[in-house]
């Protein structure tokens, strides 16, 4: 943001500044006013949907929705036009979360009953997070997304187990207790078995025979002590991103590997490090 | 506590010191009288709703409610008549949950049969944290708090994620189940999708379709990581508040920040950090 | 273990060491067939409580258990008579605990039919930890049990909070959701809260009403979110045990608390602490 | 594989290469066919046990595990006869699980109707595992595992706890609740105390009376608490492994025990430590 376009009109680069930012006191309402007509639209969907409401309020809550897509196509306009690069602003993700949250209003009505078009109406509850691009919980979502990233191989090999263990669980109580006592298939029995052992336990299936009982125990005990596994991951991934541990700054002298993005000399040899914040004297 | 007001009668400070202190023999049993006649007020309320003993003990409990509710209102003017600031007192957290915990009784008097006043009444339970401001387990009260403070942003980012999330999902199992497998509405689904995501898993509502099988499993491995999410935020940031790390101490010539409460010197520059607790020579 | 008494009797001694530790063959012998015996017995209490089993091999089993009786019987006295001090084993944990896990049979053999000494007899169970006291998991075992105690204070703090919240949400549930929906008493919806804030979730009793599933599903959210807690301070604390920190370990000169049992000198103003291990030259 | 036979012929170790790494675009294009080979199998299985989908495609279904089955054939030999030692391969645990994964389906086609060889077949899911041995995942998979490793006598501690826990917890259920509730034996009730400490809590079997509530809840609470236990054991014991601390580094001056693998010296007494990296120059 730091070189703005001259040859932009004025009002184009004030209008972006209230649309894109919330450092004003002018985009702080713009958003506030944003947000509030995103939930309003969102409870809309979710009303419409209660058989009782919708019977009584389905034509009043038609017309907010349509109130509000006709609301939402004009911010989507003025974004592509304030924009400092409308192409490059159409392919970003919150570009296509924006369309996508207009798009589907405009097919119903020329498609009337489309059902599935209600689903990518609530995806406009993703513009919500548009806020955190502007406000202090940017730090925040950032360390959170940092740390989650740097654990994605060990929770890959981690669910690759999990799926692995849930299907070998639920073959084996295919076998042991059969469809006879609700375990019809292998698909649903590993179905089973997911909630088994992610502690959610619906008991719409349940072991009958002793043998399954005396299974679904271990499987309850191993999945007990597995939960600990993502925990402990996370939890050494954001005590790392909290303290700014780079795992890839490595000392140039001994090869030390993972120093603190502060870090201005190795913390073995002395050596000092590369690419050091410099804000030192 | 350090200027005693002089004009105040003896009697009256000395009664306050038993009433709002337990540092004296005398302030420890008033204090354990108070908290036992909480627990036999709140009993009398869960007692008097089982059917059987209700029918059958219903006035003695109502006696004995009566008999507490004259003790708490004697309480409740004392602590007015002895506080230093009376008013201040009353506009304190715990004065609005004295002054709370006696009304709704009064009012029932009046207005008899008002059930939802004895909602209020329990609230009473809420004085029993009061005991936490006195005793040892002050410290760790508060560490437990600054660490939940501290975590406030990061846990806020994350509940409205899953917030999202639910909703998201709810909605998705309302149109491939529908109101025939159970979810009745959108509202009904993100309970389902709720109950499913926390691991609660009652069973009330259960996917039936394949379809809606398989993205409940998705739903459950998701929310068995996402567990960790919080539990990470929390641990770091307790282990963080235990060392006495104060994410707003900067070092004034190199800028590091967060510095433990202990130091004295910057970990990076060496240079003397302000607000050092001076014990050293 | 410093000074043996050397006027008793070097058979006594010998049966003792056989007895009280695992370190000679011979008592690892003694430990191991101790351990199969408990097994043996609680597995027979269990059998005798299947009806099929117990209708068929109920003499059989009732002759097993006469007979590990005699022999847990012979042991004890043995315990007695090659115990250091015969008193202070008796009145030791497991001292009681192995009096607690023969006298049971004895007295139903007087007063046949008591079902319940059924309970007492699994406490044998306890015995196994007998163990631990031997092997290489004492340590580990230490470590868990300092990390447990040093958080206690934690864990109270922790466990009044959510106690207070299930009564709380017990109480609003019973007035929203009421006897009619399954919630027929204040105790029987405290239950239902600590049912869902634990996520276990039976399903035994749910909301059904539209209200009351938004509290459940804030109840949920709640529960998620606190279960974080104390998973938080037991890592912190293990963390701290494992690292060797004494919370109580004061400098002398600047009063900085919390050196680790390995410290020589202050970590920050370099004095020598008391105390110190002493190993170095 | 420092010193590769030499008296091999050139195309046995081109082959073995292919095989048994993933370096070479052949190796990778190899391994990725027979991980597709493999979820196309256990996928057949799966599918073949669904009522509808068996009926209609079971021969078809049937000649593409036929096929599958000549296919994994031909690879065991290829993999005996390209191994650098065929004898040690047969017997390592890829190799057992590669056998394993061919067996059933020949016996299957000697002695039909074999329902429980199904079972085997899915273990074929276990040689998806091969791929964590060639790819970046390595490391991290070992990370994990020796944090698990590591924490492996303070969990044997735990489970054993654990055990024994549900163990009275269940035959205390059995006293209380009795067969008449649904806790028709003991083992049925110690499946019931698992259930709902492990938090899975399926509702099949409920406590319906006052004290079996109770007891019920306390139980929720203890497992609840004891969640935290495993969760900080796997967390403290990644963050060491992350660090690379070894337990089993001791100085050999001043005896200080758990030197991270890059120290020099010891960071106590500053004496240089036996078996260091030797990378300084």
């Amino acid at each position: 943001m730091k070189a703005a376009r001259e040859t932009r009109a004025a009002w184009r680069v004030a209008l972006g500044n209230i649309i894109f930012n919330a450092d004003t006191p002018a985009g702080r309402v713009f958003d506030l006013g944003l947000i509030l007509a995103i939930f309003v639209s969102v409870l809309t969907v979710m009303l419409d949907s209660v058989a009782s409401v919708g019977r009584r309020y389905g034509p009043l809550l038609n017309d907010i929705e349509l109130g509000l897509t006709a609301l939402f196509t004009v911010e989507y306009l003025l974004r592509l036009l304030t924009a400092r690069h409308a192409r490059h602003y159409a392919r970003s993700f919150f570009g296509v979360v924006d369309i996508l949250s207009i798009l589907p209003s405009y097919l119903a009505l020329l498609l009337p009953a489309a059902q599935f078009l209600l689903i990518v109406r609530v995806l406009r509850l993703l513009r919500i997070f548009r806020i955190f691009k502007l406000v202090r919980f940017l730090s925040e979502a950032s360390v959170l997304q940092q740390a989650l990233q740097a654990s994605l191989a060990k929770i890959t090999v981690f669910i690759a187990t999990v799926l692995t263990l849930v299907t070998i669980i639920g073959t084996l109580m295919y076998v042991i207790e059969g469809p006879q006592n609700g375990f019809t298939s292998i698909p649903t029995s590993i179905y089973w078995a997911i909630v088994t052992l992610t502690t959610v336990g619906y008991g719409d299936i349940a072991p009958k025979t002793g043998l399954g009982k005396t299974l679904a125990s271990l499987a309850m005990i191993l999945g007990y002590g597995i939960i600990a596994v993502p925990t402990g991951i996370v939890t050494v991934s954001l005590a790392q991103a909290q303290r700014g541990v780079q795992p890839d700054r490595v000392c140039p002298r001994c090869g030390l590997r993972g120093h603190t993005r502060d870090a201005l000399y190795c913390s073995r040899c002395g050596e000092k490090l590369p690419g050091s914040l410099g804000q030192m004297p």
